[in-house]
């Protein structure tokens, strides 16, 4: 299938250059080695490929894109990082791997979490004499909204306040799109931007990652329910095994499925309407929305 | 004295646009009052004053340095939040008030930290238009490089690190000169930076400041020792209340106080040999390494 192999091809791409990105740096203690420890977990990478393939379908070039494309996967990796600390979510495991702090403290686990957020402007600034710097300052100004106390920031603000409440569907909506929707449409605007589209464009694009983001959401609040039942042995339908509100939880499982569907179908048609080959983006949300854990 | 005012008519300028820099927000649990309760707790505001008056100094206008010189001050804030954390420095009182995670729970006072540093790239950028897109870039670089892990947040994981070794005199220069003294060349730079200076320019401001920052670390370890022996009934000289390696502990008061006048000196001729009024910026130097607790 052609579209896994540029998926496959935008992998490498992230993975490399994350890679290399910290390559020739003098030594602080054990900083570097923390932050690469979480920037090289692995993960799906969806942020910077949509970066790329946004750019890509904008009329640019994804080598243009990349560094701009890692230092969102840059902010999204220090977000885990702080997430899973004792004092906020608590996880001892990401990806199956001890997370951060388990392994580095939490004082090299904060501090790794604090330079890869900064690192994600450096890259930013540091690209922009070569892509122009109206369009970087342009995503500069992107990245911040979405990572802020606007964006992402806001929202884990927000979940972590509103624990142990009940959350009304539009408030969990509101939380989603803040905590992990903002982040994943900056990505998607930001492609474009590199790219030199225009408002009509990134208006599209956005509105396809907004839509997507929250498919995204709700299937992953469903694959939750899912390997719970599969693990403690519970009926499909049961959700006493998760004590956070969800869209599962709020809604049960047959509607969220009905939910991401529809979700899909409108982000697939924002770019349908406005760009001739949405191909690659409109198979990656059918794929998204459809994975197994 | 003339140039207590501008220090004053400064400090007020910074004041202020911190006070309305989140104005008319939406809401985000108690997220921008835990920001403002540390970037609204005073402090000499030396960083954006160093930025406001490069720039002046470089034929610039304050005005328009000002969202500038609050956003490396921004980063100053964030950076004292995360050093105050259990997990860093445990500290509980802050220029005489409780820190942060002890009014807002840790969690807040890591998210508020996080915002803090955000809002610094997010003013910059959004403030790039009027400015120039060219320099605002500038700026955001010089103050990721100063900020990251090849600066301040570098320095702390050095600082961490090294708590409870014996570190050597150049150990100790090396790690301050990333933990405090990057931020504060930065600023200087940023200032110029934004009035149009030129390499020679800047690199004159940055060696002011770099020597400005050692010559305040010194003074600040000196002060913590006199406040030790005032409280302690010790007498000047010894310094066993002292747990981590300072300039005071590898060199002694007397070889300090030399130490602070001679870089001082240095810091000032780098200015008057390459600026035609640089009466502010030394009287400054002057006062900060004369200034008592």
């Amino acid at each position: 299938m052609m579209y896994e192999e540029v998926l496959r091809a935008d992998c490498a791409l992230v993975e490399n250059y994350l890679r290399q990105c910290f390559a020739g740096r003098e030594s602080r203690a054990d900083l570097y080695d923390a932050m690469l420890y979480s920037l090289l977990a692995g993960g799906k990478r969806l942020r910077p490929v949509l970066a790329l393939e946004t750019c890509r379908m904008c009329g640019g070039d994804v080598n243009t894109a990349l560094p701009f494309a890692c230092a969102v996967e840059m902010i999204h990796t220090y977000s885990l990082i702080h997430d899973d600390l004792p004092c906020m979510d608590d996880d001892d495991l990401r990806r199956g791997r001890p997370t951060n702090h388990k392994v580095y403290g939490e004082a090299t686990a904060v501090l790794a979490g604090d330079a890869l957020l900064t690192a994600a402007f450096e890259t930013i600034a540091e690209h922009g004499t070569s892509l122009g710097a109206d369009k970087a300052l342009a995503a500069s100004a992107c990245l911040g909204r979405a990572a802020g106390a606007r964006g992402m920031v806001g929202g884990q603000a927000l979940d972590m306040a509103g624990e142990g409440h009940s959350l009304s569907l539009s408030e969990v909506e509101e939380l989603q799109r803040l905590k992990t929707g903002a982040l994943i449409s900056a990505a998607a605007e930001i492609g474009c931007i590199v790219a030199g589209g225009g408002a009509q464009e990134r208006a599209a694009v956005r509105r396809y990652a907004e839509l997507l983001g929250l498919a995204f959401q709700i299937r992953d609040d469903m694959l939750d329910v899912e390997g719970d039942e599969a693990k403690l042995g519970k009926p499909i339908g049961s959700d006493a095994a998760n004590e956070k509100v969800t869209f599962v939880s709020l809604k049960g499982m047959e509607a969220c499925e009905a939910l991401v569907s529809e979700k899909t179908e409108v982000a697939k048609e924002a770019l349908q309407s406005t760009f001739e080959d949405a191909g690659f983006l409109c198979w990656l949300a059918d794929k998204l929305v459809k994975r197994e854990k």
